[in-house]
């Protein structure tokens, strides 16, 4: 079940690494720099590089979508035999929908990083995040390339210059009890985000030593319960990336399927991945609220998650939850457009712990009171269809009048 | 091909009726009244009748939401026998999600009616929109219906009486010619608006005598080229529903599959649910402008339809389309995640006739120009995908603050 998997995580035993961020993890490095590509603000940073002092596992999740970025072709490529040393990106520019000379681009961004850091070029992936159909400026980032310095606390500047419209750095690491290693991650990504499998940019690193297949594995499954299941806007993006680094400089045995401390280390990136996947939605462009919307009683995951995913995309639950209008009829409305088995007889729904509907009859209410738990900037909505026993969670953000604002001006 | 169906409508003998509305037909009657179910506005109406001398061929298209409103079951139902005289209507309240409760409200509002005109009430279909959750204020249904007096140009008040979020009426009818019967049509629709295989409520009316099974093929058809092509909002509604009557007073020879006016009336349908549509869409709650997305060279006709329909619905298409802002990368993203089959290296795209990628490269364009095109109130989008030979059109608008304060305030 999809809730067993959530809540186990609060039984392992996982401490928050204080200002936590990628390079938490021992061996990782990083830095960035203002290279000119998106608009300078007061603490502008565009174009960073994450590196491992030793060679790393390496694993990576990518959009769905069948306009792919170059990066994306490029890293897909690279990643195929499972190893990397570094990662470049850069903001305000998405590479995307540039055909050949895209590609060129981000190999050369790729040889630039490989050069300055001393590594093959054909160990070091790119990640992009910006305006779609643009080049790259390449002639900024070769300038820019060479003032970046890394650190071992780098990673906090390496999260700034991958933000776009979000409003906050999303940056955490865990040190998975008892055992010694450390698990952490930066993303990024404020709209366009619907991911199929993968979200805009999110960077794990971790110094366990991890088998490639289970790396992959543990990835896979992180993210489906994570990145997947968030919304902001319904659309989903070309650039669409999440990796995974593990440099095995914690030492220790190295984690495989059914190893000691294999359900130990998915707990950690379970953990790491829900953490970040949430600040995402709660940073939606525009937005002020996360919503949380649980579902149980499907009749299969599958079901549950589709129910889940679509109530937190619907447009017009999104703009009731930011008016803190109690319009629940919306969320009924889109679990049954949403292609699920539903029977309206045995709905029952709540919204902040209070009950609207049970089997599938409005129940009375006092309108304050649930107005009142939809003015928080937390907002659940729990849905049981009573049909059995499968459950899933998704988490998105209310609909502004901003957003508009904000995606009606993105490149004028 | 879909485009054919389009353009072979320029080429029939179809002439508009002045103020053509439901009532045009020969031997229609419509009336309204202001029951109180609605906040009362200057001229505000919300419960209504459409009324035919004579009995009627009748059939309908209704929402595919797995959550039926209540008038939509009774409709449904009661078009098993493919006939009908009347339709009564109310807003400001949809009687969905009601249970047992709104069954039964939804007969007793037939079954008023009904008694009013002097008709069965098996033969009375039922509609309505507003507010999903809460129960019909039936005293008010019962001491409204009283009031409603019925006219052969009653169609106008009709219209209104069905308005919520619209902005301006949708009525529409054709003449079509050489023959002597006319087509006439009204519809409502401002939000939650993604229709699957119907629409909020459209009430098509015909004198001419019609076959059943045509009938029902033909609204199929219809509906299929235009309610099923616009999208406001992603979000479909459990009370979508479009009725189609048809009462044979034009005389002549009835029109089955394969007859001399078979094609005639087709065209003039089609005609009239297209007008409907695009009318719907350019309303849309808060839109600005009407946004009309061709998808040509689709390796299917279905293809075709879903890339047109998941581009016309991007929220992020929508908003830059709001904005003037030829930001044509997020047409591409869209359509890269509709799901259909795309080569990146093939696109053709225009913005309002202006190219901006040629065979999946950026084109240099000069920004004003295509923000001059953008600034109208019609916004043509023309994607070829340039793999197959079919294609199809779909409708929306723009998505505007306003969209957002509309709908975060629906209920409050």
């Amino acid at each position: 079940m999809e809730c067993d998997i959530v809540k186990s995580i609060m039984a392992a035993k996982i401490e928050l690494v204080a200002e936590g961020t990628v390079t938490s993890p021992r061996g990782f490095h990083a830095g960035a720099t203002y290279a000119g590509i998106k608009k300078k603000t007061t603490d502008s940073l565009d174009l960073g590089i994450l590196f491992s002092e030793v060679p790393c596992k390496a694993a990576g999740v990518f959009t769905t979508n069948r306009i792919k970025a170059a990066p994306v072709v490029l890293s897909q490529q690279r990643l195929g035999l499972g190893k990397a040393v570094a990662v470049v990106v850069n903001s305000g520019c998405a590479n995307a929908c540039t055909a050949e000379q895209g590609l060129a681009d981000a190999a050369e961004m790729a040889s630039l990083a490989a050069k300055g850091i001393g590594v093959s070029q054909e160990d070091v992936l790119v990640a992009s995040t910006g305006v779609i159909g643009q080049r790259l400026p390449m002639e900024l980032i070769r300038a820019g390339m060479g003032q970046i310095v890394l650190s071992a606390d780098g990673g906090h500047s390496l999260e700034k210059a991958m933000m776009t419209t979000d409003t906050v750095p999303k940056e955490v690491a865990v040190r998975v009890g008892e055992s010694e290693f450390v698990i952490g991650g930066i993303a990024k990504g404020a709209g366009m985000i619907h991911p199929q499998l993968a979200t805009l940019l999110c960077f794990l690193t971790t110094d366990a030593a991890v088998e490639i297949d289970f790396l992959k594995a543990a990835l896979r499954q992180a993210v489906d319960i994570s990145f997947n299941m968030i919304s902001i806007d319904g659309d989903t993006s070309p650039n669409d990336m999440v990796l995974i680094m593990a440099n095995g400089l914690a030492g220790g045995e190295v984690i495989r399927q059914g190893t000691r401390q294999a359900d130990a280390f998915q707990q950690g990136l379970d953990r790491v991945c829900l953490y970040l996947a949430k600040s995402i939605a709660r940073d939606g462009e525009g937005a002020s609220k996360l919503i949380e919307v649980s579902v149980d009683g499907a009749s299969s995951v599958a079901e549950a998650r589709l129910a889940a995913r679509t109530i937190v995309a619907s447009p017009l639950v999104k703009a009731a939850v930011h008016g803190n209008d109690p319009n629940w009829g919306r969320v009924l409305a889109a679990v049954g457009r949403s292609g699920v088995e539903v029977v309206e007889a045995k709905i029952d729904l709540s919204l902040g712990g209070i009950g609207v509907v049970r089997g599938g009859r409005p129940l009375p209410f006092d309108k304050r009171d649930v107005v009142a738990v939809l003015t928080g900037n937390e907002v659940a909505i729990r849905l049981n269809l009573n049909l059995g026993s499968a459950a899933a969670i998704a988490w998105g953000c209310d609909l502004s009048e901003e957003y508009v604002t904000i995606n009606s001006q993105y490149m004028t």
